[in-house]
């Protein structure tokens, strides 16, 4: 089949909170083709910035808009999506947003090839099932040690048995009210339940001071301390990584397959988190899941959009039982209700289950947050280059 | 002072010719403050993309646009640059076109400190002279052997000492192709002048055809073979670079001073070419420089725009003789000769030196290339986020 048409949304809550909570707003992009056919895919991005890569007049050769080679592309099948990425990436090695804005092309892709086949793209991808993966609730740090524990219990109650906290305090207010945050977060999660801390990068190139709260948040036995230093400081992280009694996790600012093996390879991470919404869509993923086998480190996926980044993201890994973490957001955003129809929740377990249906596992509802979305014109000379879509 | 205004301009030739040549545009951002004096900046980016970067709707607390964080900005001495560098970066790390965007902005910073000092940007950063460099006139491959030997022949005869020939059929067309264009490269300079090659990325991860590559064309005497290789296959790097005859030269592709590392560190490059107008303007370039010193390479400007991006790139080498070469754009574009006032070209010997005048060493002319100025708006739910400056 051909790609017919190229469709972009940008949907957002009506309030921006200043909180780094990713689900206030989401990029979307629909690809039909001659068939008929549609997928859908989902960034982790800027969504008004992705856009304008989908339609920017050419500077040269090597930096032309998205859409320029996206649209009339052949899809039959699974090594077409790489070739098409590779294709698009070339000739827009100059434009540094191009993987944050072609990741939701690169997922609806593959969702329409696996809709065509008739066929899961875990399947598409070589998994011959989908194995459940073990939730955690990924929340933010509450403002005061309390609240988290309170929050933590929620957690508990509403069936994980795991749940992350990350950002907000941690790593503002000194080491006693870091320490405090873990240990209420703890407290409110019961021994049972497994703990992950996210520093958000706050100690920047201090690996030394990362080190010292390693040290101390090991007796909350946290599975791993999330991105505590800045993600381009790969040295410190090696340094580190080699002394943690704290399993070391980052990842999520991997824009190119490059960055992750960086951290990987040199910065010697334990956990690997890949947002495929980030670092170009499913296919990148793939290769750095492969990564993560060949350097015995642990694939996460990180999600904090809809459940199409959800499920994009099990498709690199519910083949393997051998990386059984799920990032699940749990912000309460109305568009992570709204933008699909198919429940992915935890199930009594706190598991998830990526459904076994063609394409990447969820039906998509755009109609449904409709009150959400953003009109986007962009013009040049007078003339409009871009638009967002208005039909649902 | 306090940052009073951010001016955003978008310039394009009338018709952007399939080839890799970056000087058809140019981003220009112009930064005013409150005592009235101004410094523009420049950089190698789509410019539509990078207007959005600034004007960006914010998604949450660290995907906030650029103008948010450097507007009203106090800017008093060298150390406020990489303070207000890091502010925007944390608060904008989630925006992959970041450094792309804001690289023009923080030229435009250090020009506008410089006028406000009364000082030259290079002894802002600590340079007691502005060492002249030898130019190498940067074209592209010619279609032929033949073409490209008389445009060598012109280059020598507009007074060069080197020029570097890249992209075009460089890989195209085969082993022999290769060859006689390296050879009549060579014929057209004479022996006297330096030859550079530069391959565009090619061969992708293939480093043992990169090799053979470099094996023939040493007859010719190169003194680089640059980008023969993929940007993110760093390993493939490592391996040429151990065993190439010819020395290695890459690093242009670099948005992040940890890319330049990686590459230098770990693919073991012998010139690290960086461009200030891609990796965030002069402030991470200097980090870059330091890099090369600290690793026993040369660092050598990236540069395809306008003199304004040239005397910028000479800004972060100019200090050090260690580092004696400069990449001139000889591609004609018309943008190259109407954005600022001052001739900045080769003297007798082929070099050339940057003007000791307070900013970054140029003066804009933005209202000489009018005719260039493209009107860009963009809007959101009706509502004008960001536009084109029409005020030159």
């Amino acid at each position: 089949m051909k790609i017919e048409s190229v469709d972009l949304f940008y949907f957002a809550l009506p309030q921006i909170k200043d909180q780094a909570d990713g689900s206030q707003d989401s990029f979307i992009v629909r690809v039909r083709s001659d068939t008929g056919l549609e997928g859908v895919g989902e960034s982790d991005a800027s969504p008004f910035v992705s856009i304008a890569s989908f339609v920017t007049p050419k500077s040269h050769s090597v930096l032309v808009n998205i859409n320029e080679h996206l649209i009339g592309q052949t899809l039959d099948e699974p090594a077409d999506v790489p070739r098409i990425w590779k294709e698009v990436d070339y000739h827009s090695m100059d434009i540094a947003q191009l993987p944050h804005a072609y990741a939701a092309a690169d997922i609806a892709l593959w969702d329409l090839l696996g809709r065509h086949l008739n066929q899961p793209v875990y399947e598409l991808l070589g998994a011959t099932r989908a194995h459940p993966k073990r939730a955690y609730a990924s929340v933010l740090f509450e403002d005061t040690p309390e609240q988290t524990e309170a929050l933590a219990r929620q957690c508990v109650e509403a069936g994980y048995t795991a749940a992350k906290f990350g950002w907000g305090p941690m790593g503002r207010r000194g080491e006693d009210y870091d320490i405090a945050l873990v240990r209420h977060a703890r407290k409110g999660l019961g021994d049972d339940a497994a703990l992950m801390i996210d520093a958000g990068t706050i100690w920047g190139g201090d690996w030394q001071t990362a080190l010292k709260r390693a040290e101390a948040f090991a007796e909350f036995n946290p599975t791993w301390l999330e991105e505590p230093l800045h993600r381009e400081d790969v040295p410190a992280y090696a340094k580190l990584c080699a002394k943690s009694p704290v399993p070391i996790a980052g990842g999520e600012g991997a824009n190119r397959v490059r960055e992750a093996e960086d951290l990987l390879t040199n910065g010697g991470v334990s956990f690997l988190q890949i947002d495929p919404g980030r670092i170009g869509g499913i296919t990148p993923s793939v290769r750095t899941f492969e990564l993560t086998n060949e350097h015995g480190a642990v694939w996460v996926n990180h999600t904090y959009k809809s459940r199409i980044s959800l499920a994009a993201a099990m498709c690199v890994h519910v083949g393997d039982e051998r990386h059984p973490w799920l990032e699940y957001c749990e912000s309460g955003s109305d568009l992570l209700e709204k933008l699909v129809d198919t429940p992915i929740g935890i199930d009594a377990q706190g598991m998830v289950t990526l459904p076994a249906t063609p394409g990447i596992g969820v039906t998509p509802s755009l109609g449904k947050a409709r009150e959400y979305a953003k009109r986007v014109t962009m013009t040049v000379d007078g003339r409009t280059v871009g638009a967002s879509c208005e039909t649902f």
